[in-house]
């Protein structure tokens, strides 16, 4: 499966009393990978937008195997887990920074949208091209 | 199904720049649910982890239906929807004030972990009894 | 001086690793006292930006004397603390649940903002005669 | 003026209804830039909370001049700003990814407590000499 690798360091704000990173800090992580993905297909996120669409979450999922902690080094590995006419998957691993181990991976899944009507609508050809090459 | 309610209000740090409430924070409302639900059995989650456990959070999912904006008013009705020798898992349904349309669904998964070996760990017997109730 | 009461829980997301609210949390509780505000002065916040103005930030600043802790009531005491032909300022404080000790303080500054030009602007009559009573 | 350089993206997350950066966010850049000062005088965060320190934040105070959007790049210079017995003071300037424009300054004052008596307490000699060269 084709990926793109994003890294960051878990912020002293992302943690919580138990020590670890919150766990909905995921979600935000994975918009990071989503972000890096989009830019690397060569259409970037605001560049949808600026289109006219919204790519909206409609579902999400995560399993937590192995705690972050505080300034640890986090790799995203994202990727396009599925394409229909309107919507989009991606999905998400998480390892540490040295690629050891796999904590944690999940997936979004999104729904185009017309930015301006906000009803679903099918992604344009340049766009569908765009991601042809990540599905 | 037994459930308790909690209310809350959408803060503007909640919104982004789709107009909405970002989905990320729906894993903190389930969080205020689940806080709700702890003090309704008798055993606050404070209780819990001052007993020496932690309940750590081990998978999450959310549907996502209709989104809500800044300042709409967001009931949350949260159950236990399953209950083993060393895990629960809630279910929280979203709804708009009025109760008339559930806008989003989700699940947490947790495990009973000892506080300080952060070892899976059964809950106690006054746990498990104040739990009871919602099974 | 005149002041307008929220009350809050502090979330668990809210707590950091030292086991206690983290400090940017009080100017999102800041924003709830703020909207509460709006709200009694007859002209709800998400009324201000119908009418086609955005109330930027310009300035901030917070003591803090005492932590907030998982779980704990927090009562914030909002009021405007300064008005002017393009501005506003609210001075916040924030006490426990019982009201027995001050346990931070602070200011946000504003600047009226025309929401399609993004260029400041007075605000109208309207706005101006509801916040009189405030100020 | 010595300082250190941080960089990031804003996230999706850290946007607003109006379309720019949630103003609360610039405190956790704030952290993220002092993170990495203290990782600069060879004594990281953590180093110091395992030497049974906590840095906690008595006050804080950020000016805003020109908003961050979406996906741009925040370029931050943290500096010590004051040091004294028991607390430090540090200063934050923003700057676009191209360091053309200041958009934002702040800082964040703290003092040194025991990690276990949560008392304020001097830093030790080690630590004094770290941050030495950063006054």
């Amino acid at each position: 499966m084709k990926y793109v690798e994003s890294r960051l360091r878990v912020r002293y704000k992302e943690t919580d009393q138990m020590g670890i990173a919150h766990h909905a800090n995921y979600l935000v992580w994975f918009e990071i990978g989503r972000t890096d993905l989009c830019r690397a297909t060569g259409i970037p996120y605001t560049g949808i937008e600026a289109r006219g669409y919204l790519l909206v979450v409609t579902g999400i999922g995560c399993e937590y195997r192995i705690p972050f902690r505080y300034d640890d080094e986090v790799l995203i590995r994202t990727s396009v887990a599925g394409w229909g006419s309107r919507m989009i998957k991606f999905a998400y691993d998480l390892y540490d920074g040295a690629a050891a181990e796999r904590r944690a991976h999940g997936f979004t899944s999104h729904m185009w949208l017309d930015r301006e009507t906000r009803k679903p609508v099918r992604a344009d050809e340049d766009v569908a091209r765009a991601f042809a090459a990540w599905r």
